[in-house]
């Protein structure tokens, strides 16, 4: 870990000026008058969220798409990076000519509630104090994200949703928003994701909060009051949990048992593998743009998330009489959110009587094929859109074809 | 993590003590007379191996079963342990009427070379210093300590060992066993394991180690040294190990999504999940009783293992006209150890036209299926040995049947 102190107190307090002035973003601030009305029985006010947009609103209003991130995202989906100098994350999936199309939609992403990238969250200024909120900042779940967004498009006067698309946890607000507001989501592309964390995940999540809480510089929380940061222990969290989004066969693939620029072992614990030296670097940039605590109560978003005990413990009951057309999409390298989890939600849907289309993808690439360049994903993400888009009565289908 | 410094103290200096003179063990030891060669181009002397028997060497000495323990075990395979207080680790498999009977077999578990509880490693007097090793201890592999146990049974007298049996680590140690020794290997029980650590599992163990050496106690390997103890980051790297230990299905089987002697989420980082509370638990009593620096070392040799590398790069090679008889067991829900890695093995052994015969055991325990309750295992394995004893012409076989 060559994170030397000095980089980390910078890039701590980048976090905390990011957290309330996030760059290249808009900002949507809620006052007093409109407090959000969290799950765990308290109120949050003043908020704001952070968000960017691509492409324009049409006169109809009906074009709109919002795109939800997954844990370690952010709202730069197709822009790039103010803080890692990348594209977009997912520059492969939007774009001109590209199956989500800021020249068809008005595509929006915002910073999730939670988050660190200039959405209110735990690295955010606590009113009451004027200083980082830290653990005092209450714990939020995925229905808590969804309803503050559902805040912004009414901010923006944006009644209905044309689309709601993303992966992982970004699959998890995309079923959320379908059985919160089934009347303001004409189409929803849940991709590799679930409708509750598994055990193991949770048990996953567990080992990296614990090797966050397990640094001393975490400090209880107030690291960014005492001048600290849990990188190490961050790094740690992030290791392990970029195991868990690819896959055995991808690994031995991209690594095997390669050594790191030499030819035989050095009988050291260097990073003598390379598959040791890809994971370290995974960890090391990711504490460059990334707040610990935010880790900490995004997890625990994901790991309450369990829409079928939030409907009497019947999952067709989040989704009954729903008007929303569904595309459920899993890859069969996923371990994290493997394919049977997918098909719970298509049986759901189906004993729900929703219009649902399912697809599973035939890749190595782990749960991170989402994210990466799989053409039959791209292929099933357009035809979805171009369907929905008829049905909606979208301009350009019919101008253009 | 509650575990307090105090405690820690005791624990660590426990282990030290421990590892030159531990305790209900015999220890052999090994003078300057009787270096051991390690892979790492090093001798290592003087040096000493713990180990317990069980049960009493035939007068023909042709009935001499050797176990060898896995990552986290030790010698005390068939008696209470020392410092836990708990029953053998392999109780199940072991003991009278069982299918490895002390009354039959003279049986012998060594602690592995590296090891924390009396065979040498890094926690160890380092006779140059008159303190524990650390990290000036060699790196050792798996190789090293076939080697060394070897010495052993030279020690005492055994020639040829009826069979060697062991799982994970210990399998890798019978593969080793019967690829450098086969004239001494009479029979071969490798369980859930693989000639060669996929790059997957060498990630998950870089996971571990960076846990340890993240934890500020580690100091840089010298905390004995020190007055320190990275409890901490052992009790992740054990957390986070665990997890691939069990398997989804058993996680859900065991724990699903039932909260901790409550009814509901109390939205907080508590424990608020049973499976949180159980991987914490496995966490904090691991670091009761296991060296973090150990730790590094066995994974590390654990990593390193490629018997084909070793050989060539062709895994067949490692077991040419071999006179050993093998039986290999794999678990259906095993993803550390998968079935494909078992019948590489028996590929290879077809390939070096040896005797070999394979079982894949249904069941969802994962990994730890080898430990646990599996009476197929239990059949299997006094199939196999109680053929392999009449091959071996053993008296009781003849007498009793």
């Amino acid at each position: 870990m060559n994170v030397k102190p000095t980089q980390s107190e910078l890039v701590r307090d980048q976090i905390v000026r990011d957290a309330d002035n996030p760059r290249d973003s808009n900002v949507a601030r809620f006052g007093a008058d409109k407090p959000l009305k969290l799950d765990a029985g308290v109120e949050l006010s003043p908020f704001q969220i952070a968000y960017t947009t691509y492409g324009t609103l049409n006169t109809e209003r009906t074009n709109a798409v919002l795109i939800c991130h997954a844990l370690t995202g952010d709202q730069h989906v197709n822009n790039v990076h103010p803080v890692t100098g990348k594209g977009g994350w997912w520059d492969s999936l939007i774009g001109p000519g590209k199956p989500i199309d800021p020249e068809r939609y008005f595509i929006i992403c915002t910073n999730v509630l939670g988050g660190c990238m200039g959405t209110t969250g735990p690295a955010s200024t606590n009113p009451a104090t004027g200083k980082p909120w830290g653990l005092d900042f209450p714990v939020i779940t995925i229905r808590d994200m969804v309803r503050a967004q559902a805040m912004l498009l009414d901010h923006l006067g944006i009644e209905t949703l044309f689309a709601v698309v993303g992966g992982s946890m970004g699959g998890m607000q995309v079923l959320q928003w379908a059985a919160s507001y089934p009347e303001r989501v004409f189409a929803a592309l849940p991709i590799a994701t679930a409708t509750r964390h598994s055990a193991q995940n949770i048990a996953f999540h567990e080992v990296g909060r614990q090797a966050i809480m397990a640094d001393p510089e975490w400090k209880g929380g107030r690291y960014h009051l005492e001048g600290a940061n849990p990188r190490r222990g961050l790094a740690v969290a992030r290791m392990g949990a970029h195991i868990t989004y690819l896959s055995d066969a991808a690994l031995h693939r991209k690594f095997g048992r390669n050594f790191q620029n030499r030819e035989k072992a050095t009988f050291s614990f260097d990073a003598d593998f390379q598959v040791e030296s890809y994971l370290r670097h995974q960890g090391i940039s990711f504490v460059e743009r990334f707040d610990a605590n935010s880790y900490l109560y995004l997890t625990r978003a994901m790991d309450y998330f369990d829409l079928a005990a939030d409907n009497g413990g019947v999952l067709a009951n989040a989704f009954r009489d729903t008007p929303t057309r569904f595309c459920v999409v899993s890859f069969t390298s996923d371990w994290l959110f493997p394919t049977p989890e997918s098909r719970a939600i298509v049986h759901a849907l189906n004993a729900a009587k929703a219009r649902v289309s399912f697809a599973e993808i035939v890749t190595d690439k782990g749960h991170d094929a989402f994210l990466l360049d799989e053409p039959e994903l791209f292929a099933i993400v357009r035809g979805f859109l171009d369907g929905a888009g008829k049905a909606r009565g979208l301009p350009w289908l019919s101008a253009k074809k």
